[in-house]
C-alpha cells in the first residue's frame, strides 16, 4: 500500500470512534482529509447527529460540503473527541504538528477536548522527536528580530514561505520553523518559546494524545497513548 | 495644574535624552502623544536626524505627520531608548501597560531597546500593580473557552468592548481585561498567562524599565528604576 492507501484506511479506522449526538473536533491535514470523507460517508448513511468544530478554514469547507454541520470552538459547552493528525510522534506519544500551519486552532481544540486522536500513517512514528522541523507561529511585527534571537540561541531559525513569500496562517501571522534535529528537553523547549515576546504558539503537543491510529502494511493499528484526559498545562 | 499638564512637561522632559543620530522607539497613549508633539519640534526646530520605531499605526501616523521618518523594528539594527507611558508602575517599578490595547508592538519594541523609558503622570504610581486591570490579548477564536478557564481560576476576566463589539488590537486579536485588584506575584501570574494556549501577550512589564520621568504638580520628577539593560525573559 502506498502512503496515500494507509492514512485513508487510519481515516476510515478513526470515524468507527465516534458515536451518535458526539461533539467532534476535526484536525487538519491529508490524513484528516480522508477521516472527514469518511465522516460525511457515515453521517448520510445512518444519518448521524454529530457536531463537528473547525480547527481550519480548509477543514471547516470540506465538513460543511459533505452535510456535517460545523461550530466554532466557542460555540460549543465541551469537545467529546477530537481526531487529527501529527507530523511525528515520539515513544512517548509526545508530537510535533504544525506542518500544514493550523496548529494554533489544533491546539485550542485540543485543550478543550475530553479526549484526543491522532491518525497517522507509520511514517510519523519516530524514537526522538525533531528531525521534522518544528513550527513555531509568531507575529509578523518583530519577527525578524526574533528570528535573529532563536539563530542566536541555535535553533536553526528558518522562515515557512511560498513562491518567496510569508507563509500566513489563519490568523494572519507568520511560521518559523526550527530545524532541530532531535529535541532532547521537549518541555524545557516549550517553556522557552512560551516565554518569547511574539511567538503565538508552537508545534509541540506534550501529553496531550489519548489514542494513536497507525497506519500499518499490514492495517490500522491502534496504540492506547495514555489514558487519562488531555492534560496540556 | 491638571493631568493632561503633566502629561505636557513629562513629555517634554523626555525628549531632552534624545541625541542626534538615535533610533527611538515611540510608545503609544495620550503622554507619548505629547512626547511626539515635542520631539517633533526638536527634529524641525534643530535639524535633529532621528528614526523612530512604531509601535502602533496611530503613532506613526502622527510621527509621520511631523516630519519624523519611522521605520519598522525589522527594519533597524536597534533601537536605543524607547520612550513609552505606563498605566501603572509599582514601588519595584514594575508595570502594567496595555490600557491603550497596544502592549503586544509596545512589548515588541521594548525587548529590542538597549534602554527604556517610561513617561507617566503621578496619578500612575502605586505601591503594588493590580488596581489598573491587567490587558490580556488573545486569539478570538477559542477566546469565551479561555475566558471561562481564566474566570475559573478566579482572575475576573472582562472583554474589552466598544459599542457592544470586542476591541481589535492592530493585530486583529481581542482584549480580556483581568480585574485583580492586587497583584502578590507578578512573575508567577506572568509564567501562568505565557502558558495559556490563545494568550497571544499579556501587559505586565517586568524587570524592563530603566528610567521613569514623573509628572508632578512641582515638575518633573526623573527618576533611575534600573541601571541594567532590559532583561524580559
Amino acid at each position: 500500500m502506498n502512503q496515500d492507501d494507509l492514512k485513508k484506511l487510519v481515516g476510515q479506522k478513526a470515524v468507527e470512534f465516534i458515536e451518535d449526538g458526539m461533539v467532534v473536533g476535526l484536525g487538519t491535514g491529508s490524513t484528516v482529509k480522508f477521516m472527514v470523507d469518511a465522516l460525511g460517508k457515515r453521517v448520510k448513511d445512518e444519518n448521524l447527529s454529530i457536531v463537528g468544530v473547525s480547527t481550519s478554514i480548509r477543514t471547516e469547507e470540506q465538513a460543511k460540503s459533505l452535510g456535517i454541520p460545523v461550530k466554532s470552538v466557542d460555540e460549543v459547552d465541551h469537545i467529546d473527541l477530537t481526531i487529527d493528525g501529527a507530523d511525528e510522534i515520539d515513544d512517548h506519544f509526545q508530537g510535533i504538528k504544525g506542518g500544514g500551519a493550523a496548529h494554533l486552532f489544533e491546539k485550542i481544540v485540543a485543550i478543550n477536548s475530553t479526549k484526543n486522536m491522532w491518525i497517522v500513517d507509520e511514517s510519523k512514528m519516530v524514537h526522538t522527536l525533531g528531525k521534522f522541523p518544528l513550527p513555531v507561529e509568531v507575529i509578523p511585527y518583530g519577527s525578524h528580530q526574533l528570528f535573529k534571537k532563536l539563530a542566536a540561541k541555535g535553533l536553526n531559525p528558518e522562515f515557512r514561505t511560498v513562491d518567496g513569500k510569508n507563509v500566513l496562517t489563519d490568523s494572519k501571522n507568520f511560521v518559523i520553523d526550527l530545524h532541530l534535529g532531535e529535541i532532547t528537553d521537549p518541555a524545557g523547549l516549550q517553556d522557552y518559546l512560551a516565554k518569547q515576546v511574539g511567538v503565538v504558539e508552537q508545534g509541540l503537543f506534550l501529553d496531550c494524545v489519548n489514542t494513536v491510529i497507525v497506519g500499518r502494511q499490514d492495517g490500522p493499528e491502534v496504540l492506547d497513548a495514555r489514558p487519562d484526559t488531555f492534560t496540556i498545562k
